[in-house]
């Protein structure tokens, strides 16, 4: 293994596990702080994330391309952009990268280092919201790095995720390896283990869906 | 129908879906997670909003121009910036699609696919308030536009429509496709059908005398 | 009077009065819509204020510059960055401004076009909270305009006055327009006549600081 | 003393004071005004800081390099982009900067100059936190500055500590000179000083952590 790559697997597993401390530590300090309103505590966590999720893509995009999401990685290599090869070392990187991001956060607030969650959030209004969270995601992404501005990337995926824990009913996991990740931590920001196949699936087909969507609205790279 | 064409009316058709979605969307979380303070709601709508907007501007703004709002291409083209005939296919386009992520979102929340809002909305007040505010969103659209500054549009925009919702009375629809749009969710941020017209009035006189300030402050494009 | 005078005046009056209006109209909903908590009052307050602050000077500054308050008009005279006579015909349209967005935002709110506050304010505190928030305002604006950094003005002035609203204890008025203008609504905004004078006062004070302080830190233009 | 050193040191003497009063001020403001919420307290205290960091960091830079922080200065001098002398005299600017800062805050809000914090912080989580949060906060600065793109770092920053603010267990003082500034005000941004040498260790040992990251993963300077 060359040290490019190692680079570029500790940047993704660093960017990973610190996104995942980011959602998941956000959600325990909001849980905590602000007991009365469910309201007000997605606001803190998705204000936290808005800020946060933008200053990690700009410190590991040089390097890794910043992507901490399986679904960014196949849609990056099925439109051209990446080898296969690297998706596929890229993904459990990711996917490790968020439970240990998962443990750090639950060892900041003093928990345990891993609890199951137990926060069923599986119904058909979250499926759906998260193929739409998905897509939208992919969307933004492929969609700026595609007519040449991706400088404006990491800004507008912040917002993008910022507003999606609003306007989705499920909060917008929308990424693989933050939805295992959130798994292990009991907390506001927690996924029960049976809900996570459907969430999982529902962000592969919003994967799909965006990527057909991107190469059709924007056929060639500007 | 060139694919070129067809590419615009999608794009219009899922920029206007996906504000909808947004804008009635964290409405309802906001409603449901938020019950005892109302403030705290428009707070939440207003964020979502603030951050969502330029996002969906940024995607697809290279293919369709991102209006999402006929006034926004009724003054594009009284100011000979667009086709009128692209006007004409623009607005029922972007009714639809408002319409269309009104119901998106009730379906992502659990809801009917269409209900009508019970939320009466037209006083005087609020009519001054979407003349002022529909003029202030021409105004700065097109100030940016006539100016050579048109990459910063869709961060002006999004923070522009975030601080409308608390500075006017009526919370800034400024849109007539949005209004008919919340029509079909009695929810926090719906309208019922009987305030509709009055609101699509005042914001077409705002929208006009955006149009007459942008003509008379920025006499020629920069 | 030139047609360009014209413009600048309308630029500056438009833009003094939509300011009033954000700034009273956001406390109007804040204070009816959050009844039970202050701190979020000011919040909703501050973000609206931090939202649309920018798009306002975005909108006018081609035209007069936007400065919307006579203490930037001062220093950009006393600088040598804009002729006194301008200043002398600045300051008034810009207090004229002020209060017709007053009037403007009650309206909008359904209340009597002018109502005269009844919140003193003036205490030690609140006096030096306003010398340190206008000599802030000073420093920021002709830092950026004396180092070639003035696009992001508009951002970083919302961002100033936003954080201002919070770390001073004055809720950062720094601006003898904007504070005639608040005398004119009893609202969660507005400050009572006899507070205005000392208000002033400070400003004028802060607004020397920062001048004193932005000759000696930036001594020449970039 | 060259002129330009003294005013350097007057940049971030000014710089370091008014980050505290920014951070101590807000807090203030957030604990009275929002008494029943901790959580709302922190996200008031977390925004006026994501909004004002960024504006201190743009007025200061050009002049000083807007450090405000001895671990950042450190960092500075040991990745050899600052002469060990200046960071030397910076420290204490920094530490008495931040002192005066709190000053400045508690006679703004009608307090004391000078009261001693009664919070006690020190624990095994936010010990781990502060290393987590000062060597992201290394990272982010130094992961711009060696690659060319130092122009977003003011917002960047900004946006680091306010999501930090929430997503470390700490609040996320990263910086000792904010820490010992805190010391001197008994208020809800304080810290006891029992607590302030467990932080400072914390912090230095994250700055080094950040140090070793940036330097492997950033090898050369674009």
């Amino acid at each position: 293994m060359k040290v490019a790559t190692a680079r570029r697997l500790v940047a993704e597993f660093l960017g990973s596990a610190l996104l995942a401390a980011l959602v998941i530590g956000s959600g325990i300090a909001a849980q905590r702080l602000s007991p009365t309103d469910t309201g007000l505590q997605l606001l803190e966590n998705a204000i936290a994330t808005a800020l946060g999720l933008p200053v990690l893509i700009l410190i590991f995009s040089p390097i890794s391309g910043a992507h901490f999401n399986p679904i960014v990685s196949l849609v990056d290599s099925a439109i051209g952009m990446r080898a296969w090869r690297d998706t596929a070392i890229y993904i459990p990187t990711q996917v490790v990268g968020c439970i240990s991001g998962a443990m750090l956060a639950n060892l900041m607030f003093g928990d345990a280092a891993i609890s199951m969650s137990s926060t069923d959030r599986l119904t058909p209004g979250h499926f759906l919201a998260e193929i739409v969270a998905s897509a939208g995601l992919i969307l933004v992404i492929f969609a700026l790095a595609r007519t040449g501005r991706a400088a404006v990337t990491p800004a507008a995926v912040g917002a993008y995720i910022g507003a999606a824990y609003f306007f989705t009913s499920s909060s917008s996991f929308a990424n693989p390896a933050i939805t295992v990740g959130r798994m292990f931590s009991d907390s506001f920001a927690g996924i029960a283990p049976a809900s996570a196949p459907g969430f999982i699936a529902a962000q592969l087909v919003g994967g799909g869906l965006g990527f057909v969507l991107v190469r059709w609205l924007y056929p060639r790279t500007a």
